[in-house]
């Protein structure tokens, strides 16, 4: 079992390497930006691209309003009740909306499909990060 | 299984005793606020007390930067990888710290024993919400 140095709150500090693993390893993550004097957290099926957390929305949707925003964050994590242990990775950075075609078409391979197909996502933003980190309880991985 | 009324994405609008029902379900959920011109999420063990999330922090904590705040979110939810579908809540309000000692007496009393023991957490912080409102793939729960 690796040993990871731990924070102020007694958590250990995940490496970047595996803050990437374990956001590309879950299925669902949660977007948080500011709108309309409130900050939203909504879930999505995500998948990562190089580093950069990508899903897609309904143009017009809560979602969308994330495009072009300076100030995202996007968490992924998992635990279990059983062992009372877990891990967490935040993202902090920009939301890109993406328009390139060629852009748009190879991440349309890589395998993303929203669970809710009652309506259609065909816009799609990514997460530039400027901050990647992550923190689990003592001993979980 | 009921019915509930969609929204443009195509998910369920779950009821405000549901949403209520789930939060209190599940013994992680996510705070998120603005600290240092970033959005954090971080994930707390919490319980709820009529209406309020509660959790415990550390004074000096990174979660501790939420009190007082006007613009906390605390979200939570949960899903099912291999049916693919799933439910999130969404709370909206301003974030307190508890001070009374026989509230602080009372709150030790709900049953809330946060995972990391390394670090003592006597400090409580409670979110009244402003607004709470719940979505799931349609027919979820």
């Amino acid at each position: 079992m690796p040993c990871y140095p731990t924070d102020h709150a007694g958590l250990e500090i995940l490496p970047f390497d595996v803050c990437l693993q374990l956001l590309a390893a879950v299925p669902v993550g949660r977007v948080s930006f500011l709108t309309d004097g409130e900050i939203m957290v909504l879930p999505v099926n995500h998948v990562v691209d190089g580093q950069d957390p990508v899903f897609r929305t309904a143009r017009g949707s809560k979602l969308s309003a994330a495009e072009g925003q300076d100030l995202v964050a996007f968490e992924a994590d998992g635990y279990d009740e059983r062992t009372k242990s877990g891990w967490s990775v935040l993202v902090n950075g920009r939301a890109h909306a993406v328009y390139d075609e060629a852009e748009i078409q190879r991440l349309s391979r890589l395998g993303l499909h929203p669970w809710v197909t009652a309506v259609d996502r065909p816009f799609w933003i990514r997460i530039r990060p400027a901050s990647i980190s992550g923190r689990q309880t003592p001993g979980h991985l």
